[in-house]
């Protein structure tokens, strides 16, 4: 890529460098999750995570499957975004000792995450359909379902308990 | 901040410190927003982008409020997610040519850089509230409105004329 051509050049290129992206960025979140784990006290949040993890590594493959369905290698391109929210997450929690006001933190880390994730799915799936990609459009579907759900999931969390316990 | 103290001890140390990254980050995206208008071609897109710069003005006033309201001086520290999110939203639109596409890279990248205002915003309203600062709970609630608006703009521009004269 680079100085003298541009490699992006029609929605089909467009579709599957995001795809690239989003890949990048799911396989990253798999490494990151581990130590939001272990970094967080509440029990229901720590539920939450690993299930995420799981759930994570499903949308991997369901990447993975759409790949597939376009006829192409499962391929990573570099994500400054998740780079930089990750960097964010570690900052922010590396500043703080009490676990209620860490919990806190993460939850607000991973809802940022979560919304990164559900705007990308979002146009992913806009311009599958729009690319008559129906079958792709269905599979990265059922992953968005799972981001929104994780992210009201951890709302939960944080309304009902976290920051309760939080603000004393 | 670093080695050997951590910087936030309470729930209020984590609010003013996220306060302070989401001003960085509307700052950061006042100065990038010009950049993305001046690449958009899409009428409705440019003059949806341009009303947005003014409401983003608009949102740092907001945070000065916030700030006043806590009796604290604005202050800004390095948020590198939006860093990134404005990074790989530059690299993106660097690789493309055709007008149609541009737009839709610029709409994808913009509703990235609402997405992560939303959730930020939506945690700061959750701590206010429960640190019992009604008034800045409010101030923010003004301008988390307008970011889900501007979201919401941007699909519709998108869906309705932009992802269709893409894909041709």
């Amino acid at each position: 890529m680079g100085l003298f051509s541009k490699d992006i050049k029609t929605m089909e290129d467009l579709f599957v460098h995001t795809l690239q992206d989003v890949y990048y960025a799911e396989n990253k979140i798999v490494k990151s999750l581990p130590n939001m784990i272990e970094n967080a006290t509440n029990a229901e949040l720590r539920k939450g995570l690993e299930a995420h993890l799981e759930e994570t590594r499903t949308h991997v493959e369901r990447l993975e499957e759409v790949f597939e369905i376009l006829g192409k290698e499962p391929k990573s391109i570099d994500c400054p975004a998740i780079d930089g929210i990750i960097e964010e997450a570690d900052e922010v929690t590396g500043e703080i000792d009490d676990k209620d006001v860490l919990d806190a933190a993460i939850i607000a880390s991973a809802q940022v995450v979560e919304h990164y994730e559900i705007t990308r799915y979002g146009s992913l799936i806009a311009w599958a359909k729009r690319l008559g990609q129906g079958e792709a459009a269905d599979v990265l579907e059922k992953t968005l379902e799972e981001e929104k759900a994780a992210d009201k999931k951890l709302t939960a969390v944080a309304e009902g308990q976290v920051n309760l316990q939080a603000v004393r």
